[in-house]
C-alpha cells in the first residue's frame, strides 16, 4: 500500500467509526452523499439533521487531486502547473442541547505532486470545543485527552499544538477565542511515519474527548434563554467560519462542493446588534471563561 | 463649506430621513449610538431591533479618518503615510415579513490626503434589493425608480450601475445572485459637483424606490413555511457579507466598530445541508427569478 493509500483508508474508517457512533448515541440516520470533484477525486459527505441530540452534524471525507489552482500555488509558492493530492476528514457536531459544546474536528494530509513524483508531503489536523456555557471539568478532560494521545510522541507536542489552537481559532474582530480551544497542527513534514502515527493517535483520541462529554451534558433540562444563548455564540461560529477559516477558504478556492464544505455553519443563527449578557449571569460568566490560558494546570 | 463639509452634511440629512421614516412605519424607536474611531472621526450608529415590520434595521453614519493601513494602502497603491478620509451612510433593513425584500444602500465619499492636500477624492454608492420571495412589478418599480433618478445625469449610468450591481452582488460559490439587484457604482471621481449631485439623486431615491414595495408587503399574510424560507435565503445574505463584502472587509481592516459593521448581518438565520425547494413551489419559482436580467424589458 502507498503512503497516500495507507493514510486514505485510516481516514475513512476514522468517518466510519465517529459516524456510527455519533449516529447510535442520536438514534438517527446520517445520509451519505458520494460526489466526484471537478478536477479529480471526490468525497463522501455524512450528515445527520435535525436528530434528538444532533441538531446538525456532519462527517465528510474527501480525497481529492488536480492541478493546484493558481492562488493557491502562488501562496504556497509552488511552480505552476504543480498537482496536488489532499484527504482528510472533517468533524463539525452543533448539538441541540446549549451545555452540549459545538466540537470540530480535522485531520488531514497532503501531497505535492511535479511530473507525478511527490515532492512533498505533510499532515495537518486539530481537535477542538466551543462551548456556550463551558464547564472546567469538560475543558480539563477535552485537553487531557489530547494530551495524553500526544505525550508518547514526544513532550513538546500538546503546549505546541494547543498554543497554535488558540491561535488559529481567534477572532480578531471581537478579540475573542472562538471557544476552549483544543488542538491545532499543520506542516509536519519530512517523518512521515512518526506523523502519521500521531495523527491517528490523535484521531482515535477524538471520540474518548468529546463522548463523555456530550454523554454528561446532552440531558441536561434547558430553557429558552438557554437556546437563545446558544444561537447567539453560533453566530460567532459562523463569523469564524465565513471570514477567516482557512479549510473553507481553500474549498472556495478549489470550488469544492459548496454543500460539504458548508456544512460546518450551524443550523440556526441569531445575530443581535450590540448584544451583551447581564452582569453577573451565566453567560456573563461564560464570555469571562473563553480566555486562553493553560487549562490543565491546577 | 468644503466640499468634505457639504457631502457630510448631505449624508447627515439622509441618515435622518431615512431612520425617521421607517421609525414612523414600525411604530418603533431607534437606538442612536454615537462611537468614536480609534484613528480619527467617527459616527453614529442607528439600530432598531425586534418592531413589528423591521426585524431588524441599521441606518448608519460615519465619517473617518486617519491614515491608511498597510493591506489597504496597497491595494489602492497609495504612498505609505497617506492618510484617507471616508464618510458615509449605509442602511440595511431586514424586515419581519417574508414577503418583504431585505434593502440595502450605502453612498460614500472618500478623500485620500499627502501632506494635507487632497490628492485624490470619489463617490460610490448603490442601492439592491434581496427579496425573499420575488415580485416582478416590485423588481421593476425598484430598477425603474432609479433608472429616472439618474436619467438626468446621462443614460449611460443606469445600465451601468445596474449591471455593476449584478456583479458585486453575485455569490461565486453559489453561483447565485443576492437578489434582484439595483445599482452599484464606485470610484466616481474628477468631476466633484456632478457625481455629488448624481449621489443625491441616488440616495434621495432610496426611499421612493423601497417604501412602496414595504407599504405593500408588509401586512401579507405568511405562514412558518415562508418565515423557514426567509432564514435560509438570509443565510445567503451573511455569507456573501462575510465572506466577499468589500464595504465589511474595509471595516473589519480599519479596525472600525464591528457592531456597526456586522449590524448587516441577519436577525435569524437558518444553514441546511443541501435544501432544495419542492418542485413547482413559490419558492423554487424565486430560485428561477433571481437571474441577472433587464427588468425593464417587456
Amino acid at each position: 500500500m502507498t503512503p497516500r493509500a495507507a493514510v486514505q483508508t485510516y481516514l475513512k474508517e476514522l468517518q466510519e467509526r465517529i459516524s456510527s457512533t455519533f449516529a447510535s448515541l442520536d438514534g438517527g440516520v446520517f445520509q451519505h452523499d458520494d460526489w466526484q470533484h471537478h478536477s479529480g477525486g471526490g468525497g463522501q459527505s455524512r450528515v445527520l439533521q435535525n436528530g434528538a441530540v444532533l441538531e446538525k452534524c456532519g462527517v465528510n471525507f474527501s480525497a481529492v487531486d488536480g492541478i493546484m489552482p493558481e492562488k493557491m500555488a502562488n501562496r504556497m509558492q509552488a511552480k505552476s502547473g504543480t498537482t496536488f493530492f489532499a484527504t482528510g476528514v472533517s468533524v463539525v457536531l452543533h448539538p441541540r442541547n446549549p451545555f452540549v459544546p459545538i466540537v470540530h474536528c480535522n485531520f488531514r494530509y497532503f501531497e505535492l505532486l511535479e511530473d507525478g513524483y511527490c515532492t512533498d508531503s505533510w499532515f495537518g489536523g486539530g481537535a477542538d470545543l466551543t462551548p456556550c456555557y463551558p464547564f472546567l471539568e469538560d475543558t480539563k478532560h477535552f485537553h487531557q485527552t489530547f494530551k495524553n494521545a500526544l505525550e508518547p510522541f514526544g513532550t513538546q507536542y500538546y503546549p505546541q499544538f494547543k498554543q497554535q489552537c488558540d491561535q488559529y481559532f481567534y477572532l480578531p474582530h471581537r478579540q475573542e477565542t472562538r471557544g476552549i480551544g483544543g488542538i491545532f497542527f499543520d506542516h509536519l513534514r519530512q517523518n512521515h511515519d512518526h506523523y502519521f502515527a500521531l495523527l491517528q493517535a490523535t484521531g482515535n483520541a477524538f471520540l474518548d474527548a468529546y463522548i463523555p462529554i456530550l454523554e454528561k451534558r446532552k440531558d441536561m433540562v434547558y430553557t429558552e434563554h438557554n437556546r437563545y444563548w446558544q444561537e447567539v455564540r453560533r453566530g460567532r461560529y459562523a463569523e469564524f467560519n465565513l471570514a477567516f477559516d482557512r479549510g473553507t477558504q481553500f474549498g472556495l478556492e478549489t470550488n469544492g462542493r459548496i454543500e460539504s464544505i458548508l456544512m460546518s455553519l450551524p443550523p440556526v443563527t441569531r445575530w443581535l446588534y450590540n448584544y451583551q449578557p447581564e452582569a453577573n449571569s451565566a453567560e456573563a460568566a461564560a464570555l469571562e471563561f473563553f480566555q486562553a490560558r493553560d487549562w490543565l494546570k491546577d
